[in-house]
């Protein structure tokens, strides 16, 4: 064991307030305290909710960032999991392996390590990051836009030296949940039909795991004209975008799927989105999968007569994966090809460079921006 | 082969108007046309259903009644499966065993014999009674609340003549609704925890349902306090009354169960209290069943959060069963004593009192009625 960690001062991009450019400043990062870790980040990507959280909530000033891969800097009291050197993937979302949850073998919602809302890390509900005295708030538990970065040990899965760091940050949210809600949460079947709303990373993960498990149809529904080009390559046979129809976008899917599709997946947070999923999916068995993030209103509306003639609709968080017990299988996956990962990297950037992707990202100009940290 | 069956003349209660009480008429029963029988019901009873469309539908005029059993008077042409004297149950939603649906092994949703919503038959988009030539419409297909009735072959179930009729006519709708949702679409789990809405027939059901899997605790919630007496009969273990709180029933029930019921069943119609249920299942794996059929506002209100941390909401129409398939085996369960069926009639009736058996649905004053046709 080396001599106990201390105070480490290094570069982290800062969002002062909703919607503001970041600004790189010094920033101090306290140890890791008890059952945490400190990670020097190697790459980091940004994902949508970033951008959700930092256009439209209230916690400043605050270091946001949480799809991010990283070599263990030190750890705190009682870690025996990893030590110095280690390879990581950071988890948004933990496994304390002891609640009801993680031992139910059906929930991923740790009740110990689950979705931070408060910008402070779980185990004492304060920041590790501070300048000159101020606490900067963390972003999901994780950080990942500072060179240096505590996570609890709960929220970091260990990878093999050999794995691409820089390639597989994008796992640890945007690609996993894609994934996961056309595997764990939909269970799609062969021959069956999918309409995908909402074609980001998300949506084109959903895409590439329904093609993977044989779906005789993937229909992807974007108002973005630009979405039509690239999409064929993630598993999206029809492109449809709703303005340039007449008629509402349910009708065209029910019409091209025979009264509707088996499984609808909702990915872009809006939750009138969502009613729209439902209405396309089709009576006896449709399903519709809710896992996009609502940015403004958090409610939606359902029609009734919708559930009683036999709909299904399932919400689920990181695509029902159990983060830390099931990330490492994924990076054997992406290891043996056998899913696509890099395809998603839109662009390559430096840290300075990261108010680029933010704004590529608001403006649906990317996928994935992968921001790769000094060395 | 008898000769063709002609019309028959006989009585039926004829609603005539919204929530007008019935009168009971003499009507002219057509033969049955190809692939349809003509029953002589023995006995039927009444459905919170049937209420409902007398109170806020505006078919009229209209027999009500769908939950029936009876004996084939006449078969129409093409007819193979029944003769005259089988013994049947009335079944208000079909199963024609040819479309997607009924072939799929995964819906009772068959798009040739599916719920009616028009008050005519299936075949010609016409009726079967008329009064001096006045069509009257029909109800579910069914329209049971007549000496005779013509329903479709796909909407009759066989039964063997030693089952006693007037017993097992309540579980063509109610019963079966309910222990269905229990078992074909929560598929509720030894040990679960269940809160269910509404402790009408349908409601108590479900409770049977969840008893027989082995649930550990079964909630039951009614904003009649009357109810709070029999329904431990039925399994359930707790009484909650919305009224008796001062705080929503939804954080009781989650603090009665550790953080919410592994299983919500909404059986009062209300898309408010759909809403609530939802709210009182758990993350992680917290399953809502819609149930009831709304009598007014058709929308629900979802909070988007509660479908994100993992909860599925899911409706079906009468418990997932496939009607004609899947009845005989309920029948025998009947009759090996493995459901409780009998303790559902609180009150049986002679035809002519049909109106005290609406009366009573409406204020909440039994389960079920059986009205006795006369012989």
């Amino acid at each position: 064991m080396s001599s106990s960690p201390s105070i480490i001062t290094c570069k982290a991009a800062v969002a002062w307030g909703a919607g503001q450019p970041l600004v790189i400043e010094e920033v101090e990062v306290s140890p890791p305290q008890p059952q945490e870790i400190r990670i020097k980040v190697v790459a980091t990507s940004l994902c949508g909710s970033d951008v959700n959280a930092w256009e439209f909530r209230n916690i400043f000033p605050r270091i946001f960032g949480h799809e991010a891969a990283g070599i263990v800097e030190s750890v705190g009291e009682g870690v025996t999991e990893f030590k110095e050197g280690d390879h990581v993937l950071t988890l948004f979302m933990g496994e304390c392996k002891r609640c009801r949850h993680c031992t139910s073998n059906k929930s991923n919602m740790c009740q110990a390590l689950g979705w931070d809302r408060n910008g402070v890390m779980h185990s004492d509900q304060k920041t590790r990051f501070s300048i000159r005295g101020l606490p900067i708030y963390h972003y999901l538990g994780v950080s990942s836009f500072s060179e240096y970065a505590v996570v609890h040990s709960g929220c970091a899965a260990k990878v093999s030296p050999t794995v691409p760091l820089e390639k597989i940050c994008i796992l640890s949210c945007g690609v996993a949940t894609g994934l996961g809600a056309a595997w764990n949460v939909a269970d799609v079947s062969e021959g069956s039909t999918v309409a995908i709303f909402g074609l980001g990373t998300v949506g084109l993960s959903v895409a590439q795991g329904a093609k993977l498990r044989g779906a005789s149809q993937v229909i992807g529904v974007d108002i973005n004209p630009g979405k039509g080009e690239k999409v064929k390559d993630f598993g999206v046979n029809v492109f449809l975008n709703p303005k340039d129809y007449d008629e509402p976008i349910h009708e065209v899917i029910k019409r091209m799927t025979d009264g509707g599709a088996d499984y609808c997946f909702e990915c872009t947070g809006d939750t009138r989105v969502a009613s729209t999923a439902l209405q396309s999916c089709c009576d006896g068995w449709g399903m519709t999968v809710a896992l996009g993030v609502p940015k403004a209103n958090p409610e939606m509306t359902v029609h009734y007569g919708l559930l009683l003639t036999g709909r299904t609709l399932r919400g689920s968080a990181f695509g029902g994966w159990r983060p830390k017990s099931d990330m490492p299988s994924l990076v054997d996956m992406y290891l043996n090809k056998e899913i696509q990962v890099d395809e998603f990297v839109t662009h390559n950037l430096q840290f300075e460079e990261i108010n680029r992707a933010f704004e590529m990202m608001k403006k649906g100009k990317c996928l994935r921006c992968v921001i790769h940290m000094p060395k």
